[in-house]
């Protein structure tokens, strides 16, 4: 019988992770200490050498999906695992993987121009010459299309920008836009240019984001130079992730797939990313009116906005085959709870070499992995099982998780504890995201691994960080210093942990190191271990940071007598999370109707120089007040079921069968806040609390169904949605009161 | 007899002036009626083709001071004003005036670069060929000097840009400093950088502030093309502004003048400024860090902070001359009361052909004054006596303006019932600034001026324009809606009320229009008349507009049977300008005390990239709570006193000698606010309400002593300076209090 240290400790971890004993939630003080000792081995075995070593051999090709590179490292990574005594399988799925077959960018007047579309190899990048492995610069599932028209400059393309382009008096119908890269997840932007009539959409990189302006240009420094170029996906996501012919199913050989015609995440108009030596005599050539200020960038020119006599040829083709993606999938079973399964995992295809996306998270969790061996040669076995998953396919789409994901839904929905991600990592601060109810337990994480910089606490100088960015822009507040835990961010998507948390509920963590690693690399072929070893982490120190850091995650969850999960965490976050809809709905209230008055009253005429023939913005019905009281109420039987669990499993010595189901019935907790039929117009999202934007592509929608009713101003389907999580919150509140019955 | 409309509209035009029946402060129902269709008549004079004609002939030849274009201008305003009727007379000071005799930067390292130091003739813009006649680009009292240093970028060049240079651990001591134009008066860059120990000073204008960045560049737009530079003096006006030899006194022929050596207005290092063509080669050739975010400007380049390799070599060289300011004189005396003077200026000289500054708005008050002599031709005087005044000299410190201040300084504090300013002039909203008694019949005057494109009066649209910011920026609240007055701004310096105001004690107005002409013409050879009829008021309707606002202040007040001082709005101002105080010493306080824990706690440190090797920000001493009860009691005593005088007037009928009693009373009254001996280290400032900022130079400073004194945190001057106020303040309350008794 164990002693547990949980509802109490778990609440002092709620006020003050950092600076109290060393508690684990979930432990007994002997359990604790044992773990502890534990994990102090662990960090003894890794080893910094051994993540450059990872990262240097995988890096060392090209490695997209369908690549000989690809299938190398995912051979590399069995092979590890199989070495260090992982149960280790490669699955295999088939997807759709379009690459280039023809692309042509060309300014046909007012003066002609033909974009060069290729980034250079340079001396001082060893693997950049390997220009027969590298996928060209595209955007991956843009349509085929040969485009002709006239240019529009659309800054960052997204629903705002469009705004205001109305207002200006421009139309993008029949157009081809140029936008910037930034504010939004790129596939937002063909989206958006598709919705407002545009026949075709370049994407470029300004100099002001992450080019000179940002600082020295690689080789120099880090930065993006003239002719670096960012590849990337524009598979509408928001709807679904992964292969686009099976959504909902695995992408297995014989699965039974969509015409690609009828493929709703794939894009209707050609798309193309370039350089800013590209773009630059196409804005330069552009008229019409001056740029608004917020959309300038570094370029020396004055930006313009068009349309007028700037016309552009655009004309792509793909290869729209099928691929296979490999993922690696190794195990180490649990001693006592085989059953419960504690899932890490990181991805392994790159754009190009991919050296810091993806191979720097993927190199940390090889070594973390290698030294969970380690531990189990002593003798030690987890009580549950880790399974570790190299992902391939994640940029095109999150392909290689979501496919496995959706292919073994029931069985991860019975067993799956926690999916821990991460991706591309480096020097600086920890980044933390996560299922809510798991951030006392992330607090205690962060309080016991060391920064190798400052040689305090990864959580402490998270704090700090908090502190002076706080300070920096006067906003710094007695609160925020006593403050002594750091929240965990709300996941969107971007990364492998999607399919997992908002598919099928399974609580999740996104973790990595940065901010202290900018740079202008990103999926261009300068993503390369030349430029890792400059700019991204030196030492390798913030990789063993990071196998420390998602190391002790796994290792403290699949060992922990009692699941660390405290509820309360949670009710409290979407507590918040409800309050700061209420007040967004209050203030579009109020702004939509003192701005109603505004433009009745041509206060807008009267303000606007009339030499730019400005209009004033479109008028909006009057917002109503909605009936928020069904989740007020649900919430509020959310917080006393929370404190209920939290007090009872306190008093509780849960040992045996009791143990095993109070212990399942927690980790599938979350599973009750998906909602039957998903969000609206995007079903397999089914996550009420967490999902990306619809119109922010990664960024995320708390309390999406509402939060986005209420953006798009429907308060009809607003107030439908306040019901339906209304509903879905008394569920879960009702499940957890139901744990300890 | 007259009835008097008095405190009863004052406080109606306090809440909602132009929403009222027409009644004018000051002014018995028929005075009124006879008072607005005077000023009807003066509006059918005005013809924006005679503004046209003044600025094309006045800015057809370079008019700087002691040039031939200069004498050319004042005789051609002497003879305009003769030929109209008025009493007019040339008065002519002798001035300190140094004009270059050689110019030269170079950069000898780690590459040679010469700079061209010139604005070129372009064949779209007539007069700017006139080479022979123009001023080199220099900076007026710059100090000769050879130097050769190495060079550091020092963003614009104001204290807090040093504190971070502190932190980068760059020190400026032997070293040559460039500085952006623009965030400070461009006399503060020098200043600052000499008090740091800089040998040398370079200025330039960078894209981003007013060349190709906000538009398309001159001659095909409005913006500073590559090669523009703004002229300007660097005298240290926030000491004292005018001919620095004679400070306090007039530079009259025989005037005992300092030696050049101790005028403390006078830098002690050569500066220089240059054009954007100059300084990318300096800027691109800086190592060192690179620079903060919001340093960076619009060149395509990485701004680096230096110091390192870069080597300038600065060698300049003047003739130090004494020089003659024709400032133009012209009365209209007054019928009733001609020993009470109602005074507008506007200055003559330029920098080159200067037709935007300043001759837009003389070119405005020729026309004003024109039509003041027609309605005088149909029999009309006016009450009081007006007194134009055309200066001389403003460009290189306010000398002709300030010279005649000091000189007629006895005569002025008894006759000068107000001075009304204005300068540069274009297309858009009012501006205005002043005495804020005055406040409630500023409100007035813009009520009754109707904007020539909108054809709202000028005050709607600056409250609309109010209201669209606001909203623009998320800032848009239900009580600015019911705001129905605008507020005056306060009055720094930068132009000719200077001295009138903050020396004397004169009530004064700053006046003029603009937000729709923006460009980078200022100070350049390209302020011309072509550059002014195309982008800043083609149809000269805003100097219609400007005569019309200008001169119906004047008309009124020179007319008013009781002056329209409402003490009640200036008690206001002031209270909110010590509560302001009040909240930022707290806010100060926090924040000492805050920042001091966090640098004790090493935050700075954990939260800083440790390969910038930033130092944190100095520790300060707690910062004390103040005493500020005897201000607060001063300000009850005025707001008493105010409204009781407010009050008495509203219910008194005046007549003769105690009508002309109170009338002086009255517009004597702001006197009483300067302190006898001046602010701290700069005793030609006596306004204790309004002073520019000693670290800003034309950015005002709102009850300056106490607010500089805690932004230097010299708390003991701080609280000393307090009870000064306090003492003037009840001063002033115990006057007002006599006025009627």
């Amino acid at each position: 019988m164990r002693k547990l240290l949980i509802a109490g400790s778990l609440l002092l971890a709620c006020t003050a992770a950092w600076s109290q004993p060393k508690t684990l939630s979930g432990f007994g003080e002997t359990d604790a200490k044992q773990e502890l000792q534990l994990e102090s081995n662990f960090d003894g075995y890794l080893k910094a050498a051994n993540i450059d070593s990872n990262l240097r051999i995988m890096s060392s090709h090209p490695h997209h999906v369908g690549s000989p590179g690809d299938k190398a490292v995912a051979e590399y990574i069995f092979n590890k695992f199989k070495s260090w005594g992982y149960d280790v399988q490669i699955e295999t799925f088939y997807v759709l993987f379009p690459t280039p077959k023809e692309r042509l960018l060309e300014m046909t007047g007012p003066v002609n121009f033909k974009a060069s579309l290729a980034e250079p190899a340079l001396k001082e990048d060893a693997t950049s010459d390997q220009t027969r492995e590298q996928l060209p610069t595209y955007n991956c599932f843009s349509a085929d299309g040969d485009v002709t028209g006239e240019l529009v400059f659309v800054n960052y393309g997204i629903p705002e920008d469009y705004e205001r382009l109305e207002r200006m008096g421009i139309s993008v119908k029949g157009k081809i836009v140029i936008a910037k890269y930034g504010h939004s997840w790129r596939g937002i932007k063909p989206k958006v240019a598709q919705e407002h009539g545009a026949i075709g959409c370049i994407i470029y990189s300004d100099p002001r984001d992450d080019g000179y302006f940002e600082g020295d240009v690689y080789p120099k420094g880090a930065f993006k130079n003239e002719y670096g170029v960012q590849r990337g996906s524009v598979l509408d996501m928001p709807i679904y992730p992964g292969d686009p012919l099976t959504p909902g199913i695995g992408a297995t050989k014989d699965a039974k797939r969509l015409d690609r015609k009828d493929a709703a995440t794939l894009l209707k108009i050609p798309v193309l990313p370039i350089s800013y030596h590209d773009a630059e005599p196409l804005l330069r050539a552009l008229d019409g009116p001056v740029a608004p200020e917020e959309w300038r960038g570094a370029l020396p020119i004055t930006y313009h906005v068009g349309p007028g006599k700037t016309r552009v040829h655009l004309k792509l083709a793909f290869n729209w085959d099928l691929k296979p993606v490999n993922d690696v999938i190794a195990k180490l079973p649990g001693a006592e709870w085989p059953d419960e399964w504690v899932i890490r995992g990181n991805h392994h295809d790159g754009w190009v070499n991919g050296a810091g996306d993806p191979l720097s998270g993927q190199s940390a969790m090889l070594e973390e992995a290698r030294a969970v061996a380690e531990l189990h040669k002593t003798g030690w076995s987890p009580k549950r099982t880790i399974v570790y998953c190299a992902w391939d396919g994640e940029e095109p789409g999150l392909l290689g998780s979501t496919e496995w994901v959706e292919t073994h839904a029931p069985e991860l929905q019975r067993k799956a504890v926690v999916y821990i991600n991460s991706d591309g990592n480096g020097r600086g601060y920890l980044g933390a995201g996560g299922s809510h109810a798991l951030e006392p337990f992330m607090n205690e994480v962060a309080r016991d691994v060391i920064d190798p910089e400052t040689h305090i606490s990864v959580a402490e100088r998270k704090h700090a960080r908090e502190l002076i960015s706080a300070a920096d822009g006067n906003r710094l507040k007695k609160d925020l210093f006593q403050k002594k835990t750091f929240s965990l961010g709300a996941l969107g998507s971007g990364s492998d942990y999607s399919p997992f948390l908002q598919h099928l509920g399974i609580p999740s963590f996104d973790l990595g190191y940065g901010g202290e690693d900018p740079g202008g690399e990103y999926h261009s072929i300068y993503d390369s271990y030349d430029d890792y070893r400059r700019f991204k982490d030196p030492s390798f120190q913030y990789g063993v940071a990071l196998a420390q850091t998602a190391g002790r995650t796994t290792l403290r969850i699949a060992d922990a007598p009692l699941l660390p999960f405290d509820f309360r965490a949670l009710a409290k976050t979407i507590d918040e999370y409800a309050a700061d809809l209420m007040t967004q709905l209050d203030n579009l209230r109020e702004t939509t109707a003192l701005k109603d008055q505004l433009i009745k009253a041509g206060d807008y005429g009267y303000a606007t120089d009339t030499a730019l023939h400005l209009q004033p913005p479109p008028a909006h019905d009057l917002v109503p007040y909605l009936n928020f009281s069904p989740l007020q109420n649900a919430l509020n039987r959310l917080d006393h079921a929370a404190t209920h669990l939290a007090d009872t499993l306190a008093r509780m010595h849960l040992t045996g069968s009791k143990e095993q189901s109070v212990n399942e019935a927690l980790y599938r907790a979350e599973q009750q806040l998906l909602s039957d039929n998903g969000l609206p117009r995007r079903p397999w999202y089914r996550h009420t609390i967490y999902a990306p934007g619809f119109y922010t592509g990664y960024g995320v929608k708390t309390l999406p169904g509402i939060r986005e009713a209420i953006e798009q101003r429907n308060f009809a389907e607003a107030q439908q949605q306040i019901e339906l999580d209304a509903a879905v919150i008394t569920r879960f509140a009702d499940y957890l009161a139901s744990i300890v019955l």
